[in-house]
């Protein structure tokens, strides 16, 4: 197969009056970034060998060749005495070159049935799916850390907020456990972009296919992907998979943005709710107290590099016609920017939920300020005295009023007084009025009470931990 | 439970010294786009109402009356004679208002057990489900127009590019039959995100859960989602659902607009590879030739909207601290929107597809013109000579520019020409030089070759139609 | 000049064998958006008329007469009894149509010299400056709030927060002060925006100039333009001024974000700074305390839809082949969009500004706590007893864990206790620990000390209040 | 000032229990790209340096004794020999510790009245500023380059195009110089928020301003800037000036990417209007006939990663409380991103566009094909017959079809055939067919006429070039 992408100047200089403009070689070599990706380059190499080998393409003496020698270099990679150069532009043509300089003219034999189109689109995809994978470990971390804490904290009473403003009490084991749910359906969605990458161009060749009788199953199953990708246009000109993981990856880092503002509000003298470890805040020389938070606001910042490393692909993919062009290249550094951002934000995150202190005194005063239990005194209204829901709303919030007026929980109001509102109140009503009742009594599917938590808890290692 | 968001002013404005401004009547309510949820909203209420009366939480009577006036809302809000009131916010305050003006004091149990915010994300859920479902089946029909084009030019050859120069013959038929290969990825992304998103947070309440005896799963069941949302906090500030769907919706108006890309070029007269339909193009009166493509211009530029929902829901729950943040009601807009654009996009793209008049003869001249089979020659060298695929490379470069310095196509050379540069040449080699023997031995899997083609769109037919 | 962009079917399509689809009929008509550049489109007309009468290229019976029903078609939509046809798809074919009806022949003759291409882009650019210059009349009306509050809150003290973490005090005057310079910043570029965007397209006409004898000089200036554009083919494919509008939009978006954010902490009860008013919150019918801050949250969720808006016309433009492509019709709706919203948002911010109850009592007890005048005493040491500064921060830091192991202010610690860290403190070391002298004697320019905030108060209405 | 972000280990580590978290290195540490202010760091220090020499603040044996040590920090780091440590995160830290190193106690009392916070933003509106400069002085080489080539090609005729389709014939200077004016705006663009973003920080310290004298308008002066930032809690949390300078990146991004885009298309063999040097295509050692148009691929590609950055940025400092959060650390990546890729890209299209070769005759070609003189046939009905435009279109209409029906360009229709049409046509008429006449004629200000894209070329280098 022809290399359809640009080649380095060795390669098909020849007839070119003028070499590149000095600028060019600034613009167009990728390998200060594709190096990256040489494990996987070798890999499809081999693969790629190996059913040459196999479908009598290649004889196996110049298949043991080629496969020593990109062993060898694999090696020289590791160590880090590969002579990598600019010059030849990409992963690609520098572990061709260097394969030509071991073996000699064996190596001229490797590139047959392929191109740089289909190789590249394969290491991407296998680069990828590892990373995926590891990704997916890490966040199973982060939500082993946040079930741990949630058991602990299952019955520890919080108010729940919205609009920023106490609503209803809640426990902060029940408020971790969402972030289990999301963080949940976050490895759902790498799961499922994993599945549909997982297909293999190699042999799609620069666009067309190839008329050598090459095996695509064959080369498919070596480098363990489902299936060979259907159509070879498509294989070749297709980023949606980087694209996907993009996307994915915006709401992993939403997600890990959500957690890290509430844990800055909370680290705040205007929560106090938690403290964060030393491990994971910065100090000032002068004002020793200070823990600035910032491994979580590093964490909510970073999120704007993800969001745009998602827009950056999708912005190059608008609009281009088929099939590769040399926009693509322009795929690898938000992948990898990206990639690592969201692995650095969940992997300081785990660290934090798992060192967090909960100052479980100021939470349960927080929640017993304001008057989080109105919604409990309506529903008692509802349940024992038969008012239609809107009414006892009604009748409550002549109680908070009064409550409010006379400077005293709703839980300190005495039953006379609550009578000159609704005579029909009995004392049955402070059963509800306490925040540990209000929460106890939530035992709903998916609610608050501190035995749903622990039941969520179990649910949730059976679910997502291995 | 109570209307943990903002409730009109009639329910909460007792106490409130001044009425909203001006301004807030403005930016507030969102019964202008949400209205659009009525039937989803009546559904849920319907649901949730038998389930009441199911548990014993409200009497069969007063549940007979509630179901009664949402059936008589519903056909009001069909019939266009429902009295929508800004004032009343949203959909939710105007439904359950005019529930009490038919019914009276009951309307107001219908409300136990719930609040606007796991009400809300019932009801754009439910219309996510059944907009991707109408979705999918359009982007069915757009792929069933692609494997019909394809399958009547299967064997139409054209030039396959790359860096929008001719690289090697391709079919047209192969050509779209990678847009096949997109469309199916991206029903792919729209089912796991519906699967993903089919959770039914009905029963989450404000936020904690409730003390009322619900049965969630009922709830579920009857509306058609898989389960209940397994926790309550998630479920009212959850808005990944609407991401998800706008994420695959990116990908789709990327697809498009690839596709629209192309009929431009194809329909401009560099190209005049096809032509579009009178019902897809606008005319000049003055110029009658021209055919703008205003459909796939206006399908390409709509990408634009699409990317911009995307980015609009990914920025309002950048840093959102829990639970339901009126920030939240921004979700509606860019969802309505992008897949309202999505939608036409794809029917629009499905017309223009099928009404396509593609000029077989200037597609084969296209593909004659350039040297595209010159990679078909160096494979024959490597095949038939031995000659490792570098070296092959360097022969067919002097024989190319061998014939361009005679003016003549690479199957115009003489065997004695050829024989000058590579004496081993014997005219077998003429078997490969022309476009359709090119394109016929492509038949590695997903190549370009006419019978691959044809397997391809059989085997399409089956993955994805119906 | 031609109708280069479609035309309605009445005037093209006569030679087109099949009418459009019916999804063409969805997806190609501007009119539903464009009307509302009515005004604009009327007035370009009439200077467009004017001209080609003073030129001779149209005598004036017909220039009268052309005049005179454009005059009565603005009366009838302002009066809203004008038949708007979707046929005719776009504000500029409606105009032209209905001015047919009403003076018949000499209606053919206003659209010479033009097209639709300079007209539309005309009409924009008129629309937005008017708009931008509506725009920085509100955004100097929520300065001018601001400046009001923070002349009253010139000397209120408050914490000064980085990680929003307490780090020294200042005053609630100057931390508004900070936004009437965001402010400013904004006015400037939608002042710099609409003085680059201040040139007029007509004439330009489909693409190329006209060979009619057009004075666009005369046109340019009847219009209020500073002068034509100076390149046809630029002038209808640039979209910049949109683009650069959106630009300035999106930080207005994101400084009325941040201080949204702000007013939603400060009146959460873990600040308690402020009082937001009834007239921009809602409440809940049983929770009476509860003031949900709907407006600062709209407002900071409407962030998104301008960022969106922004990234919808740059993806729209990215990569467009000139001139004039549909594509380009998409700049409407998100212009459109992305002005009201900022507008609104403004108006909004406005009115909680002017409407906010400061607790100063609260807002002094917070920057108590802590030991927001560390850095004061370090100052101290060093302007008094000569310390480097990175010594005094140390000794600082051994003071400031003395008073927190005794659970005091700064302040509060005697002299003794000080002297054993740093034996050459004396008395005048108390001049600085307390955070009302701290905040005074912050005098350096710029700095949060009331004095500077008076005057900064007194320079900022004369640089930008009218 | 206090270090009031976060300071090293060894400055404030003192009493945290434990060291940072090995995750935490990975996220925090900003030295890997921050030192790439260096230059303007050690600048910053010094001016800040000798206006507390000018106060009296410092004396100035040390002011001496720092100055030196900075020049010989900053001789380090030009020569390669600088210790660069991580674990003093930042370029401040580096900087500040070797000089310790370098001269002792002296340097302790460099960071008198000053912080971290003022530093930096000082640091990066410096570099801004500069690179803006650089900037603006190759986009002004870039004009040069399309100014000469326009100047070349202003009588070059070519099919002027909307929707990609041949409207009229315009010359490809006329083209070349609309993208003059696209590329002034951007110059304007970059010189307004050089000019907004010229205000000094430094002073503004931690967030409070200082009680030390200093004289802020000495060190703003000492640095170029027009004057101190007015407010000093908005001089260390504005971000403003990255945001608008990456708006300004973003519209010379979407302007490159037209550009590139047209140079893919005309170096096709659809076009083949012109032939891309070899300095900036790349090769395949197979079809030596390709020319791959990868420099202009890749700016148009890279226009992604622009607005990404944009993004990314907007994205970060949405709904943040003042005033400097960790957060901010995220502006400076996305910062040297776009103004590296920018500069790269603007570069790149200044060769390209110097080397340009243009097939004229292919142009003259393209343009007589197609009926692009049909406007110039209704205008010249309006002007010599009188008709209203409306009624000349229809006339054409029918001409060209006749053409159309003959197979003939509208200059070779005989004057009988067109008067069955029109009888008043006479052979006048012929004046305006031809594709030069038609461009000749087309002399209203800004239109293509040869003498007007000579005037053009003439005025352009008056009011861009220096």
């Amino acid at each position: 197969m022809s290399a359809e992408r640009s080649a380095a100047n060795p390669l098909w200089g020849g007839r070119f009056a003028t070499g590149p403009a000095e600028v060019m070689a600034e613009i167009n070599p990728s390998i200060d970034f594709d190096r990256r990706l040489y494990a996987e380059d070798i890999a499809g190499s081999k693969a790629h060998c190996a059913m040459l080998v196999a479908q009598g393409i290649l004889d196996s003496e110049d298949g043991a060749a080629i496969a020593a020698g990109l062993d060898e270099i694999a090696a020289e990679i590791t160590r880090g005495d590969f002579p990598f150069e600019r010059a030849l532009e990409d992963i690609h043509m520098n572990v061709e070159a260097r394969l030509a300089t071991l073996i000699g003219e064996a190596a001229g034999r490797l590139h047959t049935a392929r191109s740089r189109n289909d190789q590249v689109a394969t290491d991407v995809r296998l680069w990828l799916r590892a990373e995926s994978e590891r990704l997916d470990g890490q966040i199973e971390a982060l939500q082993a850390a946040l079930i741990d804490q949630a058991e602990r904290h299952a019955a520890t009473v919080m108010p729940g907020l919205t609009h920023l403003q106490p609503a209803q009490p809640v426990t902060f084991g029940h408020h971790l456990m969402a972030y289990v749910e999301m963080f949940g359906r976050d490895r759902g969605r790498l799961a499922d972009a994993r599945r549909r990458a997982n297909e293999c161009p190699l042999g799609a060749a620069a666009l067309a296919g190839t008329a050598f009788p090459i095996d695509r199953e064959r080369t498919a199953r070596a480098l363990g992907f489902d299936r060979p990708a259907a159509n070879s246009m498509d294989a070749v000109s297709d980023r949606d998979f980087v694209i996907e993981f993009l996307g994915a990856a915006s709401l992993i880092a939403m997600h890990l943005s959500r957690l890290a503002e509430e844990l800055v509000l909370w680290a705040s003298p205007g929560f106090a709710f938690v403290t964060l470890s030393d491990a994971f805040t910065t100090g000032s020389s002068i004002m020793p107290q200070k823990r600035n938070p910032d491994a979580a606001e590093l964490i909510r910042g970073k999120t704007g590099r993800v969001y745009g490393a998602l827009i950056a692909v999708l912005t190059m993919m608008k609009g281009l016609a088929m099939t590769f062009a040399k926009d693509m290249q322009e795929d690898k550094e938000p992948l990898f920017d990206a990639a690592d951002t969201v692995s650095v934000g969940v992997r300081a995150m785990t660290g934090m939920i798992a060192d967090l202190t909960v100052d479980a005194e100021a939470l349960r005063a927080a929640a017993e300020a304001g008057y989080a239990t109105a919604t409990d005194l309506a529903d008692w209204l509802v349940q024992h005295l038969g008012l239609p829901f809107r009414q006892a709303h009604h009748v409550v919030g002549r109680i908070v009023r009064l409550a409010e007026g006379k400077g005293v929980r709703l839980a300190d109001l005495s039953l006379e007084a609550m009578r000159e509102i609704e005579p029909r109140i009995d004392d049955g009503v402070y059963e509800v009025l306490a925040v540990e009742r209000a929460v106890a009594r939530r035992t709903s599917f998916g609610g608050t009470a501190p035995a749903n938590v622990r039941a969520a808890v179990a649910r949730a290692r059976e679910r997502f931990l291995r």
